[in-house]
């Protein structure tokens, strides 16, 4: 095995990992031929690096009848191949708009990714042949450059794991005869998802021919699908640093900013910054409809673009992704940390604020009341927390949400913004929202 | 044909360009069904917009038996539908490095810009099916995104014309309904070029299995297509700014600004570069090495990274692309303009220069002097030019070529630098290249 083509080539996919002393690996495990081939390869690398720490990890999603027996398969190959075995359990609760396809690929990552050892790299199995079908399969749904540059070598899981596929410059024959050649038994899935089916059909009707008549077919798209992923990063750095450039630290995109660009850059930036916000992204049409009005609305209290999940609005020259926000209900509270309807957590701490209440003051938190008056410390006098907000350029979609904390009728703190003038206190309390 | 859809998609294609007054317009006509149908849906256009302007113009590569009988199909068809038409003779001369059909391609284009009428824009017949075989081809091929992106709607050709295919988002089985409804005739070409091949097999083979299993295969494919179209455009964008951001007038890149980027910034800038004066661009690892050397080099003078047609050079912090130039020979001359043998022009005007010279002193042109001995105008002293050069930070391979005037045997100008001081004179006479 270790004179093997296959094998050396593996190894020049895993050494810049191994140089960079990475020695602890999860092999992504189904029992198929490509994750008990990965399997073997690795094992046979720890002959070299006897330190090499490997685990497999077998992910039972209960949408096949065989996923028992081939669970029993994949332990008792460990056993024989002295690695640790893992098997995880996951449900799916279909949801709407998604496949269950898309949402069996999440859970198993996400279960994967919950499961491997602390410092792991996770290593799965896809090769050039599943990268191709997945090109064709997002070419068939109309994808942009994103999904037609596939799947990654590397990438990053959420939690920052690294996850990594070393065969995927390999084609499924390599693979295949790899095995034969060195009689590793293995399971065939014979699972009919949709996604499967629609592979299974590229497989063994569209590769075929396409493999025949050119030569070289798979080699040749594979570099073109590298050569996809490389622009797409180049495209996404691009982007950031629009991002970084026209961005506020509250997450707001300067329209003057974003005017100087072509219609094309700045659909690019405005679609970007919105997927920091939410995932239900607008159509192209209300991306365009959103810049149009964004940069003409005259005032930016006119300027209201309703999304899915949100509202675009404009303040003070920048536009700011606003979700629905529900007004947390007023309550009387004491002397300590309290949670609001909204979930987020009011605390009281020591120190230069207000006074501390009498014992005759009833202490409550309300909220969204514009014309309560207030004469804020340090400002000129009275006035209703409308016009301080307004002179404290407070964006009007934030303030209803402002706790107002008063001692009877007397309100004393505009959490976050103001303490009242004649309750003010240099050795006093002052209400904060934890973040 | 006024009520088709087909006819009410083209004239909504073309209407952006009726809008902006354009009435002029060439059709490329094959004879072949795609062309031979826009031909007639520009015709029924004209019934619309009476001050149309349309002509054909065919283009014969004699590369098929055919090509004659074909031009009189074309010019029947012309006068029966009382269009202009023109035939053009293309002959194709087999150069390396490329295919027969790329050259036969580009051919077709340049005899088409140069023959259609002038202020004119061309229509190509080109539609959605060939749109996927040409992406299919690429991917065959491994290119990258701009490969992959494959046929713009709309481009502009070397000359400026606009070159557009108002049925690329049609498909051949629209455009071949749309013949037999209206009972169009045309000719069928037998044209067996490799490309073609390639392309039957495409449209026989491959793309009859994706769009029967697939639903709205083609329109999800082209979709995918035009995405990439825009993406490509974006990075074009990017890539843009970035150049004009680090390129000095002289066309030298500068190296501070480049090491700043990320590597792959740097690769597809230092590549867009290069483009600007070569067409035979690096590959992945020399363009690795010349950013590498490039930004690592100790001192200008020690880079020279040889490419096919030309060298890299660093000068003053900036890299030059430097093309191998034969130094001119010298050369008695009179007071009167003059080729020298590398084509350039030396001529002669009248101003703030030198002295004429006297009737016993033969003026002559000399090259690539760097001994010779000068003390130019407002200079503090005689030395070599090696040394004036330095001093004027030229950079060296700029050197051989610059003309040296010599009266008999005294240097007394250097041609776009200096002036000898002991010659130089208010109202005389100075040599310039002419560019």
């Amino acid at each position: 095995m270790q004179t093997s083509d296959l094998y050396h080539h593996f190894l020049a996919q895993l050494q810049p990992l191994l140089n960079n002393q990475q020695r602890r690996f999860s092999v992504a495990l189904s029992g198929g031929v490509d994750s008990v081939v990965l399997l073997h390869l690795m094992t046979t690398v720890r002959k070299q690096y006897p330190e090499l720490e490997i685990e497999a990890v077998y992910v039972n999603h209960g949408l096949s009848q065989h996923a028992g027996e081939w669970q029993r398969f994949c332990q008792s190959l460990c056993e024989e191949l002295d690695v640790a075995f893992k098997a995880v359990h996951v449900e799916i609760v279909k949801r709407s708009r998604t496949s269950l396809e898309a949402q069996a690929r999440e859970a198993r990552y996400q279960a994967l990714d919950e499961n491997c050892l602390a410092g792991s790299v996770l290593l799965l199995g896809q090769h050039l042949n599943d990268q191709l079908e997945t090109f064709l399969l997002r070419l068939k749904r109309g994808s942009g450059l994103q999904g037609l540059a596939s799947m990654q070598q590397l990438r990053l899981l959420a939690s920052e794991r690294v996850c990594f596929r070393p065969l995927i410059n390999i084609t499924r024959e390599q693979i295949e005869q790899f095995a034969d050649e060195f009689a590793i038994t293995h399971i065939t899935d014979d699972s009919n998802s949709d996604e499967r089916f629609d592979r299974n059909f590229l497989r063994h009707q569209v590769m075929p021919l396409l493999t025949m008549r050119f030569q070289g077919f798979e080699k040749s798209a594979a570099r073109s699908i590298r050569l996809l992923q490389k622009q797409q990063s180049l495209l996404d750095e691009y982007t950031q640093s629009d991002l970084e450039q026209c961005q506020n630290l509250r997450g707001g995109l300067s329209c003057e900013s974003v005017a100087k660009f072509s219609e094309a850059r700045q659909a690019n930036l405005v679609r970007a910054w919105l997927n920091q916000f939410t995932h239900q992204l607008p159509s192209e049409n209300q991306l365009r409809q959103i810049i149009e009005q964004g940069l003409t609305a005259k005032a930016d209290a006119q300027l209201k673009i309703s999304l899915q999940s949100g509202d675009v609005r404009r303040h003070q020259q920048h536009w700011y992704f606003v979700k629905e926000q529900a007004i947390p209900e007023a309550m009387e509270i004491a002397l300590q940390s309290i949670e609001l309807t909204d979930g987020r957590k009011l605390t009281v701490k020591l120190g230069k604020g207000i006074r501390k209440p009498k014992p005759n003051e009833q202490v409550r938190v309300e909220f969204n009341k514009p014309q309560a008056q207030i004469k804020p410390l340090h400002k000129p006098g009275s006035n209703t927390l409308k016009h301080w907000f307004k002179d404290a350029k407070v964006a009007p979609w934030l303030r209803a949400q402002v706790p107002l904390i008063y001692y009877n009728d007397e309100l004393v703190q505009v959490v976050g913004y103001f303490v009242s003038a004649q309750h003010s206190a240099d050795d006093g309390i002052f209400w904060e929202i934890d973040v």
